[in-house]
């Protein structure tokens, strides 16, 4: 029996409480703890945190392996760096397509220089989206891709519509129209004695939404509407050598954050196979995200 | 200018042709030449190899960075061992699927020792299917996964047809009907005077029809049924850490030659960036297989 790996959880958001239970599910890994903000500590302690160490620094855990960076993305560079200091591998979601390759560099010097290993960007989008959107375009080198994400909720449009004055909840949901193009369904909750008018056209004036077709809907509670599943469709039409009309499809219909902490813990794994360094998912092999022998999983999989 | 890899053709069936085609397109290649069979030779040229060097052993092609395994999948074991053996790196579409795990030994002894690479099994199934497989499974380690293939033509199950007596000609459709389960139209030119119901009866008592499904059509012509049209439906059905019902779909609608050359040179393309050995599809990072720059793709692409 193989010594399993001990996986710290920092950040105890839905992407915490998914990734518990994948690291329950992986037969090589197992909780060292969950690391919280002191803010958080007085709140209730979630139920199946019962018995698992909850502390405020991951120094606190002892041995640690691997941390799963769950907490929002702006906080991520600055935790990863800390941690990998410490000589502990890291796997983040980040999520700003324009700063990843930035955030790759910083890191990559910072675990190089303490002999340890970041994943970053390690979700569906980016994540095993942009694998398969990598594989779509060395099969048809030339041609067209699109990703159109949804039917499901987007966070950042929620938050942006919460922030406008009379709004006490919302929600937004993307809707996609195909080739990249895609509808805001904006459900809101008023505040007493808002007026709905002026809380429509303030959120379609917002930067958020006033460069897609979006759609303003009052509602009496929008936590009732809360539905974590997820889609996209991912179409590549392209010309492999000089054969044209190549026709690649991806589609998934899944819980948004088990799917993203299923591939932070699958990407977990692979930061032990990795030299020292900082990786996004299209630099690691396959099948280093796969528990398993390698023959047998090349023998069930290739 | 980075110079260009020299890459040899080795065979010249459908997909040595469609290989030309690829390498034709690829900015980071150029064609050293075509290594054909004696008994090719006297053959009349193809008109497309106008100029190009057209060989009977590789060596006569002067300096050859790596050789492109066009020939039948039987032959691949001992020509990639011979090449490999000249510190040329190989890849090929070898797809029997219980053999490669051998093959990948047999071939990473030679790799290792004569400083070369291989990457084997590189076509659509085995290759591509096989990472998209790969990382299905990671994404919902439990569940079920099932490859429906076709419409399209099998090789395999045409030639077995055709080998039965009283048949001039035949072509093997596999028609998909889901959950991996298959259905074989096997359209047959028939030998003057042969009997359509033995033939029928002949062929479908045949180890390559026996287990599935399968329909014999006697047609004036085969070759004016031949569309290298093919396609594959992958779908997995999985759970993400405990969420159960995580739905996963990969399609394709291509020509069959053309993707699987394409493949090829893609993987010709990452033998440059792994370590002397040999190597499936899903041991190598997705982005050795693509042209450009490592940070430049990884804005596109991540």
């Amino acid at each position: 029996m193989e010594k399993k790996l001990r996986v710290a959880i920092v950040g105890y958001g839905n992407i915490g409480k998914y990734s518990l239970q994948a690291i329950e599910t992986a037969p090589d890994m197992e909780l060292a703890g969950v690391v919280r903000r002191a803010s958080s500590m007085n709140k209730a302690m979630p139920k199946e945190l019962t018995g698992v160490p909850v502390v405020t620094s991951i120094k606190e855990l002892g041995h640690v392996d691997v941390a799963i960076l769950a907490t929002p993305t702006r906080s991520v560079p600055e935790q990863a760096k800390e941690i990998l200091a410490l000589g502990i591998n890291t796997v983040d979601s980040y999520d700003i397509h324009g700063a990843l390759v930035d955030l790759r560099r910083d890191l990559n010097e910072v675990a190089q220089k303490h002999n340890s290993v970041a994943i970053i960007s390690a979700g569906w989008d980016p994540g095993t989206d942009s694998m398969i959107r990598s594989i779509f375009e060395f099969m048809a080198p030339k041609g067209l891709s699109y990703t159109n994400f949804g039917p499901g909720m987007s966070m950042g449009h929620s938050v942006a519509a919460k922030s406008i004055e009379g709004v006490r909840d919302a929600l937004s949901m993307t809707i996609p129209l195909g080739t990249s193009v895609h509808r805001r369904m904006v459900y809101v909750e008023l505040e007493e004695g808002a007026d709905f008018k002026a809380v429509e056209e303030a959120i379609l004036k917002d930067d958020y939404f006033n460069k897609d077709e979006s759609h303003v809907i009052a509602v009496p509670k929008v936590s009732d509407l809360v539905d974590m599943g997820h889609g996209v469709l991912m179409e590549r039409k392209g010309v492999s050598g000089s054969s044209h009309n190549q026709i690649l499809k991806f589609e998934m219909r899944i819980n948004n954050p088990a799917l993203t902490a299923q591939v932070l813990i699958a990407s977990a794994r692979a930061t032990f196979k990795q030299k020292p360094g900082a990786y996004t998912m299209i630099e690691v092999p396959i099948i280093d995200y796969i528990y398993g022998d390698r023959e047998t999983l090349i023998r069930q999989l290739v």
